[in-house]
């Protein structure tokens, strides 16, 4: 019987929904199926708190549609910063796996410090809160970033690479890194590049919460319902 | 010159609203004016996270309105759980002040350690976390909960606050807490009689926070610019 | 092409090797080949440092013989304490996996809070900063353990189940907890039955860990060999 | 009915007593009356622990005089290192609050790091300290200090002024500062200038504490007599 | 060449002097020679702030004067409390010791958990802190507090044994201490006794630091003027 | 009566152990006998995880071996790793001490910050994490490494000399420090002059543990054989 796992990227842009798909498909076993979507509305690519309330919006919706007319086995949320998770976490009793959560979480097999690659420098404080969020405060070296906005990976994805090499050669040399995490869906897809450039892992977020999503599906795992994610009371929405 | 406070109460209940509203003139300086405001759509209620993410949704609209269209000196967000508060913060460069925050902050004035004392038992682990993330989690006696809902405090008012001076006399003898701070935006007005029954100051989040943002203006602060809080980049909003 | 995990358990009862290894083959894919093996000497059960010394030596030997004459694509050690994790990361550039860094990480995507189900009372403050040093000292609700040694799994599942129930419920009504981690691998194989009759999802780090193994492989990640996980220098061995 | 604070300067300098009287009423609400004081004995100014401790006694002794001869409804203890706070909370059950205490906490309502600037590098790790005890530690972006002495801001201010100028632009720069906040009393009344030059709110302490002093006033809040702040035991003094 | 070690206790009642000479001549070596001080002016005990920083005035001219007229090799502060221990550490390049931070480094070496066994319960949250700031929050099992104040143990030593015991059993029993550390220099000279009743190691603070002191002396260790302990800036006292 | 202590080097060159026990008789007491011994068989110097676990089970050998034969009064584990420190616990109730934890603890009573100064890069993280379990996180300034091997020390003092001049150079300029621990058995010996040169203390471990082991047992104090350190189970060892 087959995995059915639901992408939700929770920007507007369908090449990225694209792309998060065909990075799942490449790591999946073989008898699991992918399915990706992204919400009608909202920002075109999320990279402050504004846009990320605005996503949660769009997430929840679809989490909602597919909850009540799919039967998917487990929802990963692609957008590096977990918009919505806990929320989703109440919709379902499926497995839902944040790809930020899930890179943080993986690096921690690989290395003993680990550096997160990201876009803009306003990102930092976000990402360091994270970090720390899932538990691995101790183990970051740095957050790098560069100047390059979400979509730049996918319209230029030679130079973007450049980019995130000169980044992550700095958090190895300068501050400990010996894992490096891609910090934004958008850059799914160069990790392999960039672990070869670069000699040390490279998570893409996509790829290892796709595979955790699977996983927790094939250990039989569901979310709690024991107490903080319950499904939502009952009570009036206007 | 008077200052203008705007308090988005993110649920849509108009007696909360009301209720906060009142809670915020009773505590201002005389110069200053209340204004508070709740979003047409949303949950009537927040108590999780998937409807905290729905009236997230409705604050930053309610935040986009007012500037736009309005010229308040600060904004009060009130829910305790703080919706959008990083959001909001993105969007103005007036001082912006989430009720959990300034009440936690404010506890600290006046006493070693301190009881949230809130709803529904789901809420525990969150408002745990709430207090770690603002540098409170030493100072944490407790989170109790009672079984009452949101509108129970506007509802039934005697037979409420007789729950909560149970669950703050218990959070004082068993826990150690000095202060308590009351959990929900929907307990405002409680405080002074709380007070007086139990023997230790109890932090009505409403009137801090409204005293807080007021303070923000006479010290002619702003939400600064400099990094995580600047506004939304240009981008497509689908 | 399959995948081939070597699982060590680092103790020498070959009981638990093939409990360990049938547990692992539940859960990996149709194309992932196990293996299972222990020391020929050290001590039989590990529930303290002092076996867990003697058990260390055995394992690197395993992993040294393992890495000259085989060609695994990632190990799994078998034990509910992590022995020798860090030095077998420097024996290979292949994935390795404590159990309980696993089971540990897994439990983080599927509830806010977690208690550990262990044997001895001895094990409560190692197992306290295992999970502190596994970055889940936040989540930690817990560690119950109770008067069961490694080998009453074995004998009597049945006796032993009811046992991890008690103990389960108490973390469960009492500390919060949302998740249970079985926090011994003597315990494999009755994570299903015990979540069942307590209504949370209950982690066997056998089977997470397992899992995780082979996912590492499929992401094609190896361990760092940047800096603390580096190949043992060259020196004398008398 | 007017509010009556006592701003207490723990040091012996008149000049940085009417400082900060001068600082604390230009922040106030019409109504609010202030006074400022100082130890007749004791060190003029405080930048290590020996004269913490002389100035402490001084503190209390101020304390303990104005409790006994005057009616004040709040009092302010205008050195960036709360000397004796603990100590005359246990002497009043009127609010009391330290303006480094107060100037960390309004720091975290208007960005997500702040940097502290201050007097001589002796401090560096008091400072630290003292930014962890107010849960501050996690926001702390650096401590930068000048090699100015407490007098010089007010001896030359517009020379002061560059240096302050000079260590703040490297803590934005450098370590990510969003605000600032300045770590001695004796730099009262430069903020507003400073926070011009650099384009990033700066925190005045003595303003803080004055503003957040008040607002408890009008918040009806005291200090708690539940267990650490009680008022001395019964004792002999010799 | 004989060491020569000063204690000051730092209260002014001179039985508590008496005391803490007697523990401290009991362990140390035979080339040591013990004097013991207590300032002529202050609390005769110390069980809050307010004493604490009245006691330290007396305590930093007691200092001044040993280190102006005699040639003591080290100190050790006699509170457990370690009041002026920072200002004692900026007037002399000796070591200094407080008993508190020996006993709670001390109790490192000889158990994983420890608990303070201490006076009022007011002191409850100080000692948590001054464990904290110790290093040693994750070591802590707990605070006892029985309702005996610090002359108690002078006076009546037997019934204060039985007291110690019986908050020391539950100390063990309920919160896992493997050690205790006795939380008052008044307590000195019971350590022995109370550990033969409960059959855990019991640290005498006075004991421990006297030690520790003599050994500082013997490593020919000083304290550091690199930066935070340098001595006091020249200044004006009034 | 004397007091006699066992230093074991748990790696396999007798020429640090020579050193070792030299440090070790240069600080003790008149009436303290120091022998030191080493595992027949393990690696020459100890530079990493695989080492160390080679070495423990060196360790654990000659700990019995002393327990079954010898009447030491208290054991010292003369490696810069502590390995093997808690198997040792369990193997008797005397003192324990390893050389890190207690050079860690003893630079808290010299200053406010300090940096730890020894071999190879590849040891930085793990140096981190040991303090960090050592309760000095907050306290630990840097982790300075050289390129140098463990026997360098022994073979070219004077060259290593200069090298860690100036890492401790740096440390103490660039990172804050107060204090410097040498962070490795072999460097013992070098202390006074190393302080000398950079005008800070300077911890050698094998001294400051040889002073503490020997403290501990003029205390009277052992290890708690209440919980975590209780004496291995029954069971059988192949």
């Amino acid at each position: 019987m087959s995995t059915h796992l639901l992408l939700i990227n929770p920007n507007t842009s369908p090449e990225v929904t694209a792309d998060v798909a065909e990075s799942a498909r490449r790591v999946v076993s073989p008898g699991t199926v992918v399915t990706a979507v992204n919400p009608e509305h909202g920002p075109a690519v999320i990279d402050g708190a504004y846009d990320k309330a605005l996503a949660t919006y769009g997430l929840v919706e679809e989490m909602q549609r597919a909850e009540r007319e799919e039967d998917y086995d487990a929802y990963v949320i692609a957008c590096f910063g977990d918009p919505g998770l806990d929320a989703a976490k109440e919709l379902t009793d499926k497995p839902v796996v944040g790809i930020a959560e899930a890179a943080i979480m993986v690096s921690a097999f690989l290395g003993a410090r680990f550096s997160i690659v990201s876009t803009l420098p306003r990102a930092q404080e976000r990402l360091r809160r994270l970090a720390e969020l899932n538990g691995a405060g101790a183990r970051l070296a740095s957050v790098r970033t560069t100047d390059l906005g979400v979509l730049a990976f996918h319209e230029d994805p030679e130079g973007t690479l450049d980019v995130l090499e000169a980044a992550g050669a700095e958090a190895i040399r300068e501050d400990g890194a010996e894992v490096l995490v891609l910090g934004c869906a958008g850059m799914t897809g160069l990790a392999g590049r960039l672990s070869e450039r670069l000699g040390v892992p490279v998570v893409d977020p996509v790829e290892a919460a796709s595979r955790v999503a699977e996983s927790l599906v094939a250990l039989r795992y569901s979310t709690s319902k024991a107490n903080t994610y319950q499904a939502p009371t009952e009570k009036v929405y206007r």
